[in-house]
């Protein structure tokens, strides 16, 4: 049996901060080879990715998605063990990456190797690990989903094994997540005097109206899976050192959550119509330009969803909600792949000083993947 | 008689910049001593004034008020004649000050010793000449009205002898003026993740809905001689570079010109009580600090503006209109010493580079204000 605990704490030890590889992936990759894995690194401009497959390709398939990069440590005086040391004590195991997301990794790592082992499914599973989720992320897991299609190789469903559970395991698994993007704009009026207004264009008065008409109602009421769309202005600049003069430009950011209502292509031509409007009342020039950082995306509830649901209640006795809150994972490239959904761990230490995770909640994780994969081929 | 031209293009040859006295209230104080006028120099703080009495102390007396001091030429190569040369040419006396308002001086200087040489009037006639009311103007005409106050010396009426008229001689006179205040409103939220606004309170949307209340509706029609008082938002700031932040302090200034149905201190309140409003809704703390450089002020037409504007009519066959528009002068002051109203030539070049002057026009005003001192004790 492969032990999960013991290999997180083995993955700690490669202190991996992104871009670092240090060990990590290395490890797993002789690990899953020797238990008849085939694998291949495909690192791309750099970044180091991890592929592997059991069973035949095209064969009917399971994936799991994870990374073994991790956010710096910060001050490692400040940490009660080592942030790279893997130190466990009292059923614990400490140091960075222990919740974010090397348990998870080692959990199903060890899941698939002990199930392909055990109960060799009429299939075949893939897991694709990267090296770089943390960081910018251009040439991770879009690295290797982008070599799986040239190879032909195909995920039917995939986990992305972040940690899900705000507080205790089995109270969330995200289904889909909310898009995130930022609108710049840009308000250009006509200098003037303050004591003469009317003969200058206030770009102030403009944009104060325009963002007002944004924050004046919420964009909508939520959907069965989401939240409502939240909108926050973020910064609002102009410069002007005078009192007396009315300034010819300033400048605000709106960031925008948004759930599956809209796409960032909607909201920005939402959002240039009403500039149009208030630079027509205004004679202000409204310019709208978007950075859209990622779409609303849902795996829509059904037989995959219910599977890990399932198992997640069998194995906590909670009935997991079905959650799109949070920030952004690599499930939002997974999922113009194939269905994804995302479970892991208790996130409460993500990111944190003195992250850590308990031995028996690694265990727990493995077997509740390894559940899901018996099930999945049953 | 006393050439008010001639006295207009010696004072232009002393350069005269704020805060330099260079020798034109010298020259003034000779010739009004000369005249018989009793003269003295109130300087403070090393900022030179001139006082000038003709007639008793405590007799009816009717007051001018001017400045010598004049703004910096720029650069002496972009005059067609040098800045301070006082070049008379084709009935044009060129140089710095030729509008504002050495000529305004020199024509009420002319007009005041051969009114009292010509038709000694039963009164008196007191000239107060700063120079310093280009600069920071506190110890220049506020100097000399503190220094009367102590000397139990009083105008009954007083003309400013600044430019009046935008375009033509007669137009314009002006009765008052607006005031001018500027309020910085400090928002203070509480910092968060822009995917997270529940955990924060976003300063930009209190500060947004606070200054759309402010600029949604007039703060007022106008009155009979002012116009609506106007609001102008001069510039907003925050200053997070990041969009996923939502900030914890935001910053916006707001400049007022408003007529006399307000005072700095009425204004100072309503903006108060509005971002209380708005911060008991928001939770946000909106703090507003004021600074009003002065107050709306209007001396109600009757006989003293209608004597004015009757001779004014009579010289130039216009009726100038009673205004209170354009930026601060002098009369702000004088306003709390008496009656006052602003007549004196047109102002199209003041400031400017080639600033000049038609000997006729500066003649035409010294008729003007010998006129109207001789109707005054008639």
């Amino acid at each position: 049996m492969t032990d999960a605990a013991d290999l997180t704490a083995r993955l700690i030890r490669c202190p991996s901060v992104t871009p670092e590889e240090a060990g990590a992936l290395v490890l797993l990759g002789d690990l899953l080879a020797d238990a008849g894995f085939e694998v291949h690194r495909v690192d791309r401009n750099g970044t180091p990715n991890l592929f592997a497959r059991w069973g035949a390709r095209g064969a009917r398939t399971f994936g799991f998605n994870g990374h073994t990069d991790v956010v710096p440590p910060g001050p490692p005086g400040s940490w009660t063990h080592p942030p790279f040391s893997g130190h466990v004590e009292d059923g614990i195991i400490w140091g960075r990456g222990a919740t974010d997301m090397k348990s998870g990794v080692a959990a199903f790592v060890a899941a698939a190797i002990d199930f392909v082992r055990e109960t060799p499914p009429d299939g075949a599973v893939i897991l694709t690990i990267t090296g770089d989720e943390e960081g910018p992320s251009r040439d991770g897991t879009t690295a290797i989903l982008d070599w799986m299609e040239a190879q032909g190789e195909r995920m039917d469903v995939c986990i992305v094994g972040e940690p899900s559970n705000p507080e205790v395991m089995g109270e969330m698994m995200k289904i889909g997540r909310r898009g995130s993007a930022t609108f710049t704009v840009t308000a250009k009026g006509v200098q003037g005097h303050a004591a003469y207004p009317h003969k200058a264009k206030n770009p102030l008065h403009a944009l104060t109206a325009y963002l007002n008409d944004l924050i004046a109602a919420p964009l909508d009421a939520g959907t069965d899976h989401f939240d409502p769309t939240g909108l926050q202005i973020t910064t609002i600049d102009c410069g002007n050192p005078a009192s007396n003069v009315i300034p010819e430009m300033a400048r605000a950011v709106v960031n925008i959550r948004f759930n599956d209502l809209h796409t960032g292509a909607t909201l920005e031509a939402d959002l240039t119509a009403r500039a149009a409007r208030i630079a027509q009342a205004t004679g202000v020039a409204l310019t709208i330009s978007a950075d859209v950082s990622g779409e609303a995306f849902l795996t829509q509830p059904g037989p995959f969803v219910d599977l890990v649901r399932s198992v997640v209640t069998q194995e906590t006795n909670r009935q997991p909600v079905l959650s799109t809150t949070g920030g952004t994972s690599d499930a939002r490239f997974v999922k113009n792949h194939c269905p994804v959904v995302e479970f892991g761990l208790v996130g409460a230490y993500m990111h944190q000083v003195d992250e850590r995770v308990p031995v028996a909640q690694v265990q727990q994780l493995k077997t509740i993947y390894q559940r899901i994969l018996e099930k999945y081929f049953e």
